[in-house]
Order: structure tokens, then C-alpha cells, then sequence
């Protein structure tokens, strides 16, 4: 068996469902302490987190990731014990098979074999390693980086092991993220009776051109390496249930993925315009989760492209496409971050599973990169 | 203490919460049998009704009521307890005594006095009682008029006793209502994340225009006797509760009130093709709650007018405004039917009450109605 698949299956088997980490942390820091890491405990609150690094010197090349994963739903939809790494027609199975046990397993199996054929290498390799990107990322790598910002600790080039590729191992790369904005609007009417409908006023009525505005307004084109800004709103509930009663208030939420082409700032100005001009009596509240960020050039985007080329014979393709990953927190210290990881086809889903020979795969590219930028 | 008042505080005293009669119906009948009344019990499943008739020739004056009452909430909020009958400052307080204890109370007492001064009416007095008017009004009022249907035994005229009085005991007499339709529509989408819209089709987007469409339609320009019909959403909801997810579906709930310049069937197909136009994937579910009805004149309006302008000196006014009665089953019949009762100010409230000389008041006029018509 591979070594690759045996830390894999080792970490599937905790079962560390947000913000719990089942000592996958220890079982990393206790392989990585034996080639010279230093383990520092940077545990906030309810989430466990590790900083780990080998050298003191500048460029610092760093592994992100979490241990922590989404529940599995009813076990009994499984085809296999979701805590319980299964093989399978050439796949393992297990929560958190693809997002992203498996890749934190590549990770060190790739650092192993990277420190022993290079015990000199250049600069420092770090791990940054949270148990709560699942969950509200309060205190995990937003923290962690808090901590290292306050004394200047810097990351020069950062691999975030998150699933990015779609079919083939390697055949995305992500260099970057939309931003993420969501608002919670509460638009206000006057309760009443619907035999009376002159003393009420209805807030779902009032509410329907301003969203058919918001809905089909174009916030932007997007550019080279965005799409298009995106509106969607995600929740939406009026009524007391009754057949015969006016609400007296429309709950809605709504969220934007949005481009370098916009500021948050900008959405804000232009949906409150909107909701203005409706005329609509409302409160909004406002939770921005994450600038947009991009990793267009650089060495280690060069060394990824050339690693995927060199270890599979793929062109990989850059992408900031799909949700939100803790890249946004790490990208504004200054770092180059790329999102390399195995395919994502069955993340979050009953039955999630990796490919086995893609983890041998993943642990070769990861350790070409380390080659190419460190050695 | 009055008669009226009496018998109003006896009713209040039932705890008859739909579908319960608690008694109010025996009541009822050990008043009338003595004076020449037939008691039929036509009670269906959880529903007590009674029809009384006292005669057998046309034509047949009656009176139609409810002894249920709506729940009365939390009682610790009533400043009486709601299901003890308690005179305070001229008003008798309690559930029901708007609607309508008081008014049962008056047609027994109007009765009483109108049959001891005529012995030898005309026609017949008839009393159409049921325990269902606040449910869902599918084993009340319809099954007595389906029964007396069935054997063609037919309503002249008809006063029901709800409370449609505004200021003043008499002010407003209802002649006739809207009707009532309700759609329960469910806008089918695609679900998906709000980071991969491409892949999803969100409900609540592709509905807002269809919405806005039917929420400012005119529907009619009402007439005469009748506002104009409107429409209005009571319920929406569509969502996960995930701030990151479009929802696949999205229902509503919305209820017509509609003049006779419209039928039932015009609005549904004029719905549908709102619906339709915006390219909706849709199902649709109707309820319809009654047509609408209108007794504009004939000699139970006159009688009518003329019994309240004797006893308060009012000229009162003829109204189709407000929600739903039980009036809706028995007009089809091809009886003329008003309503008159009490000032409706406190009905389906915490402390519902009436003001004591109004009671008797409403007595009189009934007592006049029967007098213009059979004496
Ligand atoms: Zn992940
Ligand atoms: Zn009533």
C-alpha cells in the first residue's frame, strides 16, 4: 500500500466533523517534527490550528489546509461507513476523502520525501493547517495569519489544498477567488387582513420589481480572469402561515460572487439604490466574506503549471471559478496562492471518494513544485 | 338585568371553541320548542347544527348564526376571563359576545316577543344554527343547506347575524360579499450552489416579474355594490435556510377577493396566463372559498332599513366590504340574505365585548324585521 493512501486512510478514519480535529493535527505534527519542524499550537476558542515550519530564512513555501470536514447526512445513504476509509474499485471512500484528507496526506508525503533527497533546500517550507474552514472561520486561518502578520512572519508562495481539479488530477489549478458579499434585507410593510387590503400594506408586492432589478442587473462584464459579478438571492420568506393575513414584513438574503471589476463598497451603493428608488421601507444587514484575490503570474504559478505538465503530461487550466476557500485570507498578507488539489466531483455529497493511483499523483506534483521553487 | 343580556351571558359561559358547541344549541332549542318550534339536529361528523322552523307555509323567515367562537389566546392577557361572561362599564366582556352570542341571544329574545304578539304569523321562523362557522366550514352551513336542498325546502329571506356594524349598533348592514379564490402556487427551479448559478435556475429570480405583473394588474373596476377585485400574496417562502444555496423551489400563497364582475374561472385563467408569459415551471393548486353575493334589494333590505331607522333613528348603509360569512351557501339558494349584528370593533380580539344597550337595541330591530315581513 502506498504511503500516500495509508496517512489517507489514517485521517478519514477521525472522525473530525467541523470544528472537531480528532487528532489529525497531531498525527501531522508528529510526522513533521521528525524532519525538523517547528509545531506551534495557534488553537483559537473551539478550533485547532497548527503552524509548522522548517527554516528561518525567506522564500517561505506553505501547505494550507484543513482537517476538518462536513458531516456526512444519514449514514445509512452510504454505500460505506463514511468514518471508516473503504476501498473500492480502485477508490478510497470516506467523508473527507476528496475534501481534503487526502491532499494533507500528499502534503507530507511530499515534504518527506523532499527533505530527505534535499536536506539543504532553500528558504522555508510551512504547513498552515486549520480545523474550522468548514465552519464559520472565525478562528482558524484568519487568526492564524492575524498571528503571523502581527510579527511579520510572511509567506511567499502558498499551496491551499483545496479539490480544484474537475476530471483529471491536475487539469485545474484555482489562482484566485471572487469576492463574497451577502445581505440580509428585511423590507417592512403594515400587517392586515386580506378582505382589507387598503388598511395593509403588502411588503411582497412592494418587494417584487426591486428584485426583479437586482435579479437582472449586470454588475459588471468580469475580465481576463473573472467571470461575471453574480446576484443571487438564496432565501426568501414572508406569511404568517395564514391564508387570510398580509405579512407585515418580507425576510430576504441574497448573496453577490463578485469580480476585481467592483468593490464591495460599489454593490452596497448600487442595491441600496435600487431598494431606494422601489421606494421600500427596509433594514439591511451586511456580512462580507472575502475580498476577491488573483495569483495571475509568478514562480509559483510557472512551477505548478510545469510540475502538472511534468508529472502527468497535462496542460492545467487557471481558474477563479466556484465558492470561497481561505486563499481570501491568506492571498492579502502579499502571498502568491494557488489551489491545487484532487477532483472535486464528489465533495460534500453521500459516497465522497478519491481516486487512489490521484494521490500518489498529487504527492508527486506537490513534491516537483517544492523541487522547482526550493531546491 | 334585560333578557338579551341574560341569555347572552349564558352563551358566553359555554366554552364553545370550534368545533365545540358546548351545549349552546340545547340551549337554544329548550327556548324555541315551547314556542311551536320543530328541532331538527343535522349535525355532521365534529359539527353540531340545528334547524328549528316553526310553520310550514311560505314564506320563511331566518335566522342564521354561529355558536363556536375563535380561540381566545393567552388568558392571562384578557383583563376578564374570556370564557366567564363579566359586565364592566355598561359592555358585557367575554369570547363571543360580539360574535355571536349577542346577536343569537336577540334573534331568541326577538323571537320569543314577535310569536307571544302574532300567534297567527305569516309564513314560517326558522333558525339555521351551526358550531362551525370559524373552522373550516365543511360540516356546518353547507351540509344543512345541501340537506334542505336536497328536499327543496327553501329560504325566503335570511338574516345572518354577524357582527357588521362599524360605530354604532345598526350603522352597517352587509347585503352581500366578495368572493373568495386562493392559489397555492409552487415555482419549480434547478437547486444549486450561489457560487455555480450557470448550473441553476433560481425560482425566486425567474418569479419576481410574474409576481410584480399579478400584484399590479387590475382585475375589474369593481361596481356599485362591489370594490374592486383584488389580489394579494399572503405567503412566500423559498430557500434552504443556507446562505449559499439556490433553492430549487419556491412557493406562494395568494388569495382573491372578487367582485361580480369577475367569475372565479376568468381569474384562474387570467392567473394562469401571468404565469405562463413569464415561462414559468409551475404547479398550481386552487381553492375556492365561495362566489360572491348580492341581495341589493327586495323586501328583506327595505324591512331592514326601515326596522333600524325605527328603533335608532339611522339611516344605515349597505356594505359588501369585509372577509367571508356563512351568507356565501345560503344566497345561491336563491334566498335574499343581509347581515345585522353588533359592532365588530373587539371580534377575534383579546377582550371582546358589547355594549349591553345595544343588545336589547338589536332585539328590537330584529323583533321589527320579523314584525314588516311576517306579522
Ligand atoms: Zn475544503
Ligand atoms: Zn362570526
Amino acid at each position: 500500500m502506498s504511503r500516500t493512501l495509508d496517512l489517507t486512510i489514517d485521517l478519514i478514519n477521525r472522525k473530525s466533523v467541523t470544528p472537531e480535529d480528532a487528532g489529525c493535527q497531531d498525527m501531522m505534527a508528529n510526522i513533521l517534527k521528525p524532519l525538523g519542524f517547528e509545531i506551534e499550537d495557534l488553537s483559537f476558542a473551539d478550533t485547532k490550528n497548527i503552524w509548522a515550519r522548517k527554516g528561518t530564512e525567506a522564500p517561505v513555501f506553505c501547505f494550507a489546509g484543513h482537517t476538518d470536514v462536513v458531516p456526512s447526512g444519514p449514514e445509512q445513504n452510504w454505500q460505506t461507513p463514511p468514518f471508516k476509509a473503504t476501498e473500492k474499485d480502485g477508490y478510497i471512500h470516506g467523508r473527507g476523502a476528496a475534501d481534503m484528507k487526502g491532499s494533507l496526506a500528499a502534503m507530507l508525503v511530499a515534504t518527506e520525501n523532499f527533505v530527505k533527497a534535499n536536506p539543504q533546500h532553500k528558504g522555508s517550507i510551512a504547513f498552515l493547517i486549520t480545523s474550522d474552514e468548514e465552519g464559520p472561520f472565525i478562528n482558524g486561518t484568519t487568526k492564524v495569519i492575524d498571528t503571523l502578520e502581527a510579527r511579520n512572519e510572511k509567506i511567499t508562495w502558498c499551496l491551499v489544498g483545496e479539490p480544484s481539479s474537475t476530471d483529471l488530477v491536475g487539469d485545474i489549478v484555482k489562482n484566485g477567488r471572487r469576492g463574497s458579499l451577502t445581505g440580509d434585507l428585511l423590507v417592512k410593510g403594515i400587517q392586515g387582513h386580506v378582505a382589507y387590503p387598503h388598511l395593509a400594506r403588502n411588503p411582497i408586492h412592494e418587494s417584487t420589481l426591486a428584485l426583479a432589478e437586482l435579479a437582472n442587473t449586470q454588475w459588471d462584464k468580469g475580465n481576463d480572469s473573472f467571470p461575471a459579478t453574480s446576484f443571487q438571492i438564496s432565501n426568501i420568506n414572508g406569511g404568517t402561515g395564514a391564508g387570510n393575513v398580509i405579512p407585515g414584513e418580507l425576510k430576504i438574503c441574497f448573496n453577490f460572487r463578485f469580480s476585481t471589476e467592483v468593490t464591495d463598497q460599489q454593490l452596497i451603493t448600487r442595491t441600496l439604490q435600487v431598494l431606494d428608488a422601489h421606494k421600500l421601507d427596509y433594514d439591511i444587514d451586511w456580512t462580507f466574506n472575502g475580498q476577491p484575490f488573483l495569483t495571475d503570474s509568478g514562480k509559483l504559478v510557472e512551477a505548478t503549471q510545469q510540475a502538472i505538465k511534468g508529472c502527468t503530461g497535462r496542460e492545467t487550466v487557471l481558474s477563479t471559478a466556484g465558492g470561497t476557500s481561505d486563499g481570501r485570507f491568506i492571498a492579502p498578507t502579499g502571498a502568491q496562492v494557488i489551489e491545487l488539489g484532487p477532483v472535486n466531483a464528489t465533495i460534500h455529497k453521500i459516497d465522497e471518494c478519491v481516486k487512489i493511483d490521484d494521490l500518489d499523483t498529487l504527492a508527486d506534483i506537490y513534491q516537483d513544485i517544492l523541487q522547482r521553487l526550493l531546491a
